[in-house]
């Protein structure tokens, strides 16, 4: 790779191992799984062999994985499929104000529908506390959702104390783990979430393949409506290279990740102790042990975040604010404002995310061009 | 090919050639489009361009297309996009009675929405005749949909006509051109579409990626909702290989798609006037000249369906009844009973759909096995 990619929380790349065994998919194996024949079947088991996968990584059964196009198609079917389901009940839901785009825009949605919206704060390390949370509910929620992990900040919430909250209450509890299957152990019933939603292509998979995990019994239904795939919660011709793609993906996380979670944590150990030493006017955001293993996030004062970003591509280095998913948006991040940060910080970010080909080397290169880098646009 | 495959309408090989251009994609161009830096510059790049391919291929700007999951995805946004953008206008749908599900089904939830949907009539060759769509419209109505040739018995509809009537109303027109790009000429200029959805892995291109074209002009908002991507019009990272691969499927239509009609059209003429010579209580569905280069479609008397196709299974061909997004269902097709299929009939109905790689020895497998194959039911 001729860059150093320090943005794995965008995307990663797919592992040429997963990519392998998605190619007699193309043109072999190339069935649609709907298909009354041989070729049909043939995809037909390979996509259950894949949910079977899935399902085993993060504690599920097979039936409880519908495959998506992603998690921003996984969280919109949770959201809205559980607004349908139970708009008689009541229209209340509980986000929290670190939530994903995926999240928080059907939440916006939902509230020119006439439902309501609570938006729970984090505290300044991106803590959503379990109490705020139970505070927020009313007679009227219908749903839950708090993010596993920052995909900016990388903190951790205290997602299973959330969780039992929310059980107590008989709420929908969903779990935004996008940032978290595949980096850390992510188990459905220890979290206790009814829905989970993960994406392929953060864990070394495919882009265009995630999905959506449902607990038997709640009630949800399909968000792409037309065929009966995947027994009738999600229309559309199954993707068959994607979910095989994916399911290779998450047995070389399964092999790989205690190992990847250790390495990864020591160089992000380095960034955070190092930075601040060598570089003045720095804040760490994020939790500082309750955080992803491979999340370090920063901010700098009087630094443009976009000219320090465009200063380290030109030595060749990847990087970014926070989310891509935003990142032609010129405006500060609406998470960086949740845990407090005044515009100039919040304008300095950097977000370091490290992954399956992170090296030591790049981590030294870091710390060689980032101080000059900040200096030289104090000036 | 170890398989003889004739159910290219529900889904066809990726073209080696169309992998080979994906493969980059995954390990070494493996940025999310939307990152700050030369890998994200990158994948924006190579998403561009293969914007600008599919829209030269079908005569629309880069800007009017829109990519999605596919063309269930593209369907679900262009119907639940018009009705939402509209609602204060009117909630009267014109929908065909032989649309795909994936047009059927959203417009059924519309009308436990409080919207009216009118499905138009077919006629014994499943032609929507414009002057019953012309019938259909009211004030109130927002939305026409026409598809434009069926998935099952291959009919084209005179999609020109209806949407000069539909212009004549100003109301959007969506053309479902699943079964059309890739395999006849499809302009949406030509064709007076205001959206036309579409899939690639219906052209030789992958699983998971589509599009939905969009005219300037024409009030439609997201339906994945989070991210900025798409110029705010479906959020989801960006799938480059597919939209890569969807790009080089469309540049190999463009080179072959004339030599393959012909040789196509060739192969289905001979099915169709062989098949009743060969095997008595036959008939052919859908129109006999308007009609899909690439579809024959039959019912046998007195013979189940799933029986034959199991019996041509056992001797390596694949074939279906219909649409393979509900061949779970043991129902008649609602398209065969559209065009007045007595369920004798429907229940007896087989699909061949031919491409890139049908050779006239499948055809003559066919002739040689689908004889004794009816007849031996009937017994």
């Amino acid at each position: 790779m001729k860059h150093i990619y320090f943005d794995y929380a965008a995307t990663s790349p797919t592992d040429p191992d997963v990519v392998k065994v998605m190619e007699p998919y193309f043109y072999e194996k190339y069935g649609n799984a709907s298909s009354p024949h041989a070729l049909g079947r043939e995809a037909q088991n390979a996509l259950e062999q894949a949910r079977e996968v899935l399902a085993g990584f993060i504690g599920a059964k097979p039936e409880e994985i519908v495959f998506t196009s992603g998690a921003t198609e996984a969280n919109n079917q949770a959201i809205f499929g559980v607004a349908r389901a139970n708009a008689n009940k009541g229209r209340h839901l509980v986000i929290s104000a670190v939530e994903h785009h995926s999240v928080h825009e059907p939440a916006d949605f939902l509230e020119t529908q006439g439902f309501k919206v609570t938006y729970v704060p984090a505290d300044e390390n991106g803590v959503i506390h379990p109490q705020v949370v139970a505070d927020a509910i009313t007679n009227e929620t219908i749903l839950i959702a708090i993010m596993h992990a920052s995909n900016e900040i990388g903190t951790i919430q205290p997602v299973v104390k959330i969780a039992e909250i929310a059980k107590g209450k008989n709420i929908p509890f969903l779990v935004d783990a996008v940032q978290t299957v595949g980096h850390i152990p992510v188990n459905v019933k220890e979290l206790g979430a009814d829905l989970l939603s993960l994406s392929a292509h953060k864990f070394y998979g495919p882009k265009g393949i995630g999905a959506l995990y449902i607990r038997k019994g709640t009630k949800l239904g399909s968000y792409l409506l037309g065929g009966d795939q995947e027994r009738g919660r999600r229309a559309s011709t199954q993707n068959i290279p994607g979910a095989v793609g994916l399911a290779k993906a998450v047995a070389l996380c399964q092999e790989n990740m205690i190992e990847e979670m250790k390495t990864q944590q020591t160089y992000r150990d380095r960034l955070l102790a190092e930075i601040p030493q060598k570089i003045s006017g720095v804040k760490i955001n994020g939790h500082l042990h309750q955080r992803l293993p491979n999340n370090a996030h920063f901010s700098f004062q009087g630094v443009e975040g976009e000219s320090l970003l465009m200063n380290l591509d030109m030595n060749g280095i990847c990087a970014s604010m926070g989310s891509a998913c935003t990142s032609g948006a010129m405006e500060a991040s609406r998470v960086l404002k949740a845990i407090g940060l005044e515009d100039d910080l919040a304008y300095g970010a950097l977000r370091i995310t490290l992954g399956r080909w992170s090296t030591e080397e790049h981590i030294e290169r870091l710390l060689e061009v980032l101080p000059s880098a900040v200096e030289g646009l104090r000036l």
